[in-house]
């Protein structure tokens, strides 16, 4: 096999109090990407697509991380990358998270899966670095394995799958700037050790509720005192999203990433449907553009196409 | 049935990362409680041990919590109530909760289980109070119910709980005093976000762990680095203890509730059969009185004898 296309898919991270450590996989939109085996030592990217990214190997996250896996491969091999992403970069549901996770999982199988999934997702966030600045996983690990993951530490990687019920999202992307690095910069450096309680006690069940499929106990459990409050502000009529959505029958929800994404979780595609519609109506007046999306959680992360 | 004996187990609180949350249940030592009923509203206290526990309904634990619970009684009846104590009081291995829990336990097994789980532990907490001077169920919830539990809110009470692979914990007790009041005051009000994400991403992870019954997970989760640093300097020769412990085999443990008790989790009764040794070895030369318990977790909490 000398090339390969897959479908990267967009990935929720910070999942309410589950901020910096739980994330999860969408099965829409995904971007596409086509690999192709070369006998140099080099990566080629080309985008087919308007978002304007670098297709200088260093500055590309998909090209950055193709280099961390080069370093490891003995052979005088590289790659071929054509890229046409519809996750738009920006938009707080992994977009430079496909493109790195999408790219290492693709030359991989090129390569006959001499990596395992921890080194995979550590090649990747090599290349996510570049377009977040810091080293995490939280985009990466669900974009590589699907599903829900808990990223306990990058250093060592320490990556946990959760197992989870049907369950289903829906995304509302209203396209506004946010700067992740803003986004950041308004976090308190501390907090109050009461609220840190309340918060792990809240991540511990949310964890006991998506692995016994109680869906009461994700619900109670989808609360976040620390984030959300700070970086709501940033992202337009949140309040009012995050309302209609819970009277639509969402179980719970908050900011994806470090938005402008928002996401609500609902118990069946109906009624994930039913919150994109009210999500819909909200937004709608405002004049700010969005997208939408319903999905089911992506069990399988990155994929051939 | 007019009268009933029933074993009030000890129990652990504050497992590690799971401060103020999580907590599991000993199969000893166990408090010995009969309880009869009368036909008048009060409860009558007799100690059988050498605590010199207060006999006054409302200073004493078992009789406060009684209370609690014939306020929610139309007929006119009361307990006659005997403790024989095990759990040595100030111990850290929930020696209040037991006498409250096992109380309330007993009396609604009198009254043909008209409470459910929730209402009982609420009625024990009642009674707890007098003696943490706060509402907090960490040890009520596991000496109810038995097994793993994580107290998710007291308000409105919310415990869930998490299932556990085979574990066995050693524990040792120290038999010097530390004030439940100032090992709660020298803790950070604030602590920095940093550590709090790495706390809860351990909390979450030590929950998937023991549900997933994944020994490796558990043991990398069993980690604290925000109470820990701060009140094992109480304890004398803490450090030493869980050094030898791990080198033992444990697979981590901590400081049982607010000390000075201080527990190991082995993954056989043979192993935590050694690092009771070992705690034995740090401890013998220092003078200081200690107990050794060797016990399985008790998935049952508060049983008739």
């Amino acid at each position: 096999m000398n090339e390969i296309t897959v479908l990267a898919p967009a990935t929720v991270a910070n999942v309410v109090c589950g901020f910096d450590c739980l994330g999860f996989c969408l099965e829409n939109p995904n971007d596409l990407m086509t690999l192709r085996l070369i006998d140099e030592k080099t990566v080629r990217i080309k985008h087919h697509d308007d978002y304007d990214l670098p297709t200088t190997i260093g500055e590309n996250v998909a090209g950055k991380a193709l280099l961390a896996l080069l370093e490891r491969v003995d052979e005088n091999l590289g790659f071929e990358v054509e890229i046409t992403k519809e996750i738009m970069p920006g938009s707080g549901i992994g977009s430079s998270a496909a493109s790195a996770a999408g790219a290492v999982v693709a030359a991989n199988k090129l390569l006959g899966e001499r990596f395992n999934p921890n080194e995979v997702i550590e090649m990747a966030m090599q290349g996510e670095m570049i377009a977040s600045g810091s080293k995490h996983a939280d985009n990466i690990a669900p974009c590589v394995l699907g599903g829900f993951t808990l990223v306990r530490s990058v250093e060592p990687m320490d990556v946990i799958s959760i197992e989870y019920p049907p369950l289903f999202a829906a995304v509302i992307h209203p396209q506004i700037e946010i700067k992740t690095s803003y986004a950041r910069e308004i976090l308190p450096k501390e907090v109050p050790l009461k609220s840190a309680i309340r918060q792990w006690a809240d991540v511990g069940s949310l964890i006991a509720g998506l692995q016994k499929g109680d869906y009461d106990l994700i619900s109670r459990s989808l609360q976040d005192f620390i984030v959300e409050p700070v970086r709501k502000t940033l992202i337009p009529c949140f309040d009012e999203v995050k309302k209609v959505s819970l009277e639509a029958g969402a179980l719970g929800g908050g900011i994806s990433g470090a938005g402008p994404s928002v996401f609500m979780f609902g118990q069946t595609r109906k009624i994930a449907e039913k919150i994109a519609e009210k999500m819909t109506d909200v937004y709608a007046p405002t004049g700010i553009e969005f997208k939408i999306y319903v999905s089911a959680i992506n069990c399988h992360g990155v994929r051939t196409q």
